[in-house]
């Protein structure tokens, strides 16, 4: 089964220990989108600029990802700049443009609507209403949001947590959600919330699943050389949708899986800056890590 | 198979978001020796001052917990205080009273030099090699050290690590020690040092146990109320040598299964001030949480 993801479509401006990177390919919708493509099929609905090289992202086309959905606004694209510490886990925002990407309003054609498998990327919870307002029973949606949001629109975000399923947010985030600090006791909460799932990203510690009294997690798998972080949690998100898509399997045992497949989709994107390792990615490669990654979960 | 610990016993005052206990039971070779009683006979070499109520350590006598290693020595007893942030990750020393561990020089019986098990706890570097010096072909040396030796007494313990099968650190000590933030890679070169096995303690995200070229990874027990979180990495060290001399198996799958013990151990510890926890602990308590923990693990 196909998946919309609504989300942002950027220029990145990246600068890690390993080298920087100028205005490349980036944003929510895109990392999610090459991540996702290596399951099923998927829509992407977001806004670009003028200046956006359309034929940049070709590579998706090929892997069935429809990009009828992304609009051209008059302006230019959605630019956001950052550096990253020497840890790799904490950065720091040094430019951020909206442009185009401030007044995008999804608007969902009747294929978008019709799609069984939705992940509302990190935007306004307004816009992650106003979209699953336009679609027509999703058989599950998936949602991100960031501490932004959580401060900045908490009526609007806990309104759409009341429609989702699974909500994947990183830890800060949610003890920030519920104001708690113990992270098991926070996703308890969450699930009061509306989702039936939880997904807590930990950065390099790994990934929790929590659903109704029960607890799963994954490591992250040891990239040895983290070349840029940039797009981690959307990638993880891509295989993670992506594989429920594509098993069909929505029941506790497949979202596990699915915390494997996120996991081997995020490791692979931090190791080159921008889309490059997605892009260049096999089926194979995934394979591969796969099967390593399951030896490390198994006693 | 019995252990051998060398190691710290202190009165500990900590203050936590949930309370304070003034001038408890604390120290590595207590957590440690409770945490580990409930698999194998335990031998304590430390020190303690005149003020130190050897009664209050009955319950470990009564678990095959031998405590003729316990030196008396004239003056006070080992204090250490402290106070957890809210999230009880961080913590702040406010006081610590070396005392008679000052002086401590172990002193092994033939007894103790014939153990087969060995814990080195967190003490001077320096007093770790002379325990070795004075072992007798060990089957096992396990080792714990902190970021007050990496700096302070570097050479002495690049010199320990040499002798040992097994090193416990936690996560910014792992990086501190080789100086790389990539924690996979930090690992791989500790293995480089001297150690068989390495084990990354990562708090509240759990631990990794690196072999030559194998990762394997533990989620810490979801523990709703966190009282007080001293002696976690003791008590994490006590299930995983405990189960190691038990099992006699220090095979890989050994390590694994022994990484599980130790998180349950620790997961238990955490839920009282002091070894209160440990102290009131059955062994059908261990049993349940240690299904608990293998459903959490399972695919």
């Amino acid at each position: 089964m196909s998946i919309l993801v609504v989300g942002s479509v950027a220029f990145d401006s990246v600068k890690t220990p390993y080298g920087e990177a100028e205005e490349s390919i980036g944003g929510s919708a895109i990392y999610f989108s090459a991540a996702a493509s290596f399951y099923t099929p998927v829509d992407i609905v977001a806004v670009v600029g003028r200046d956006f090289p359309r034929e940049s992202l070709q590579f998706l086309s090929e892997r069935h990802v429809d990009l009828s959905g992304l609009e051209v606004a008059d302006g230019q694209t959605f630019r956001w700049a950052g550096e990253y510490e020497p840890n790799m886990n904490d950065r720091q925002t040094l430019d951020t443009q909206l442009n185009v990407f401030a007044d995008f309003h999804p608007n969902l054609t009747d294929r978008h609507r019709e799609q069984p498998f939705v992940f509302l990327a990190n935007i306004d919870p307004e816009l992650q209403g106003s979209v699953l307002h336009q679609t027509i029973h999703p058989k599950l949606i998936v949602c991100d949001t960031m501490d932004f949001w959580i401060s900045g629109k908490r009526e609007a975000l806990l309104e759409t947590l009341t429609k989702v399923d699974v909500l994947i947010i990183n830890d800060s985030e949610a003890r920030e959600l519920v104001d708690d600090y113990n992270l098991a006791r926070a996703a308890n909460q969450i699930l009061g919330l509306g989702p039936r799932a939880v997904v807590i990203k930990r950065g390099e510690h790994g990934a929790t699943l929590i659903t109704n009294g029960n607890y799963f997690s994954v490591p992250a798998f040891p990239v040895l050389t983290v070349i840029d972080p940039t797009g981690a949690g959307d990638s993880f998100a891509g295989g993670f949708v992506g594989y429920l898509a594509k098993s069909q399997d929505t029941s506790d045992t497949g979202l596990k899986n699915a915390m494997v497949h996120g996991s081997v989709m995020a490791s692979f994107n931090v190791e080159d800056f921008s889309i490059r390792r997605l892009e260049s990615l096999t089926q194979h490669e995934i394979d591969l890590r796969y099967e390593r990654f399951i030896d490390m979960l198994t006693l």
